[in-house]
């Protein structure tokens, strides 16, 4: 196996993906620093919004793993990690190459800017994976390389394009995906499907959504509550998607205090919200096709007789965008091409 | 993310199994070198019985990244590495500390030792993941902490196991395999499901293994060649498992020049061959559950309406051993739980 740019590249968009959908508004960023060429000192993510960036924080743990001892391994704050870094440096990071899935930012907001930082820090070469696009971030190579710091763009930049391409989506008007859990063989029925991890992560991309939109049939049936409890986070706002306006009050989504709860058949709704999550099966998979950015399908390790996409007319291709586990299970993040 | 032994060695673990099966009747090795406890030189693989062992290729790697314009780039029999190697190390690997999946090969087969090998390269440390259980070429270890180079077993051992399973398998009876290829939601009929890349795939396991069974529905429905054309590799021995003897002779399969076909509905047939691979659907799958070591499935990222587990009364839960990407589609290997 080749251990070159491309290899350094995809651990750092791995790492930045077990964060991908959770760093909203962000996006999700990895970073790898790599000393002499081949040693790896840090392989990080950016991992909430408000947190530190992936830069920050591999550079952190890059400096940590050469002065294990220092007090910046107690530092949480990327203000102070900065200030940290910029004064005891000492020449540290001049023989190290640093891997960014996205361009290095370059203005200061909850966090200060990684440009500036990483100049200052004065590294061998940073190479980058997309462009920033955001019109207040952007250009952060140019600030590096006004510096003499030299760059270099385009690294593995299809796999990282995937990887942002949520935070494209939030920019420019909604991202939409569709979250589906099932057996080994399609089966989205017979009670409970997924593990407690994976359930676990369900309910902290809840925490993140601007909207949740669920079928009414399911609504109707599994009386769901579509809260966060597993993480103790918010519940979202719901859209319940139907024609039919009646529903036992008595079901528990509806119970939630100080949750907004629409039922509506209008899916040009979903446009007023940056960021939606529609939780269903086959069916409103194959109604709702055409407006999905992206589907999340949760795998379980089996195979079970049961509701599939029998009854439908369904014909979907699609490309594996990436995959992670949660405990057991497998979550695929696919991307419809037919 | 942690930059420890486990990482290191998943590295070894994950480039191993890129030839699974393919290294009969060799177990599948991954071997990584890593210099100064950080700086990887090499991540390889044993790839094909007769090829060189995976610390032989590693080595070599290792070696190259920091003499790449010697002779030994165009050196491709293992006797000549180890010979160019032990003459030319000078000392070059007293600070790289070696990660195998298997305890290194203690005995001179169709290559040499591995164990004698490491053993005058004097790295700092071996870290090996699971011990060769091998009366043959066990001790590996042993020969290494002769000489004072320091032995570390066990990490990762858990996954190291699952790697060298079939290699297990073969050494006490037989390794039975069941390959399905199915789309995202588990249909299995309607044409061509797999991409080319998978079909080329299962050839290349068809020219290795031993056996090659299929239900005698298959037979009559799809009249299959079962050859593997597609790396121009030896078409394997067929066996029919059917109770009904009678076929159309017209069939491909029964066409190839020096195959031989049996047609049996005795499994017990199985247990005359050391590798197995069975090639089914759900209801062969169901009958045959508790005869089967790994289930291989090729998934294509497609949801299309067909043929799924609706008729079997399939209740089977797994864990997820491994998985691959063949082209656009994945390759799962799964252990039966229940
Ligand atoms: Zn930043
Ligand atoms: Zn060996």
């Amino acid at each position: 196996m080749k251990i070159d740019n491309d290899f350094f590249m995809k651990l750092a968009i791995d790492e930045a993906w077990k964060y991908q959908l959770l760093t909203y508004p962000n996006p999700a960023v990895g970073c790898v620093v790599v000393k002499n060429d081949s040693e790896i000192l840090a392989i990080e993510a950016h991992k909430e919004a408000g947190g530190a960036h992936a830069e920050v924080n591999a550079l952190k743990e890059a400096y940590l793993k050469y002065h294990p001892n220092t007090i910046l391994k107690t530092i949480k704050d990327s203000f102070k990690i900065h200030e940290y870094l910029i004064k005891n440096h000492n020449g540290f990071f001049n023989d190290c190459t640093i891997y960014v899935t996205l361009e290095p930012c370059n203005h200061v907001g909850k966090t200060p800017s990684c440009a500036n930082l990483i100049k200052q820090l004065k590294p061998k070469k940073v190479i980058i994976a997309h462009k920033d696009l955001n019109n207040v971030a952007k250009d952060g190579q140019k600030t590096l390389e006004e510096v003499g710091i030299k760059c270099e763009l385009g690294c593995m930049q299809k796999e990282a394009y995937d990887l942002l391409f949520p935070f494209i989506k939030w920019n420019s008007n909604s991202f939409i995906f569709y979250k589906m859990a099932q057996t080994l063989n399609g089966t989205i029925d017979g009670g409970k499907i997924s593990s407690n991890q994976a359930l676990a992560y369900v309910h902290a991309l809840r925490d993140k959504i601007d909207l949740l939109m669920i079928g009414g049939n399911s609504v109707r049936i599994d009386k769901p509550t579509l809260d966060a409890r597993f993480v103790a986070g918010r519940a979202p706002e719901v859209l319940i998607y139907s024609k039919n306006k009646v529903f036992e009050p008595s079901i528990a989504l509806f119970k939630i205090p100080n949750r907004k709860v629409t039922i509506s058949d209008d899916l040009f709704k979903l446009l007023d919200y940056k960021f939606v999550m529609i939780e269903g099966g086959y069916t409103l998979l194959e109604k709702l096709k055409e407006k999905i950015d992206y589907i999340m399908l949760i795998i379980s390790p089996k195979i079970k007789v049961g509701l599939n996409a029998i009854n439908e007319s369904l014909d979907l291709e699609f490309e594996i965008i990436h995959e992670n586990y949660v405990g057991p299970d497998k979550i695929v993040y696919l991307k419809r091409i037919k």
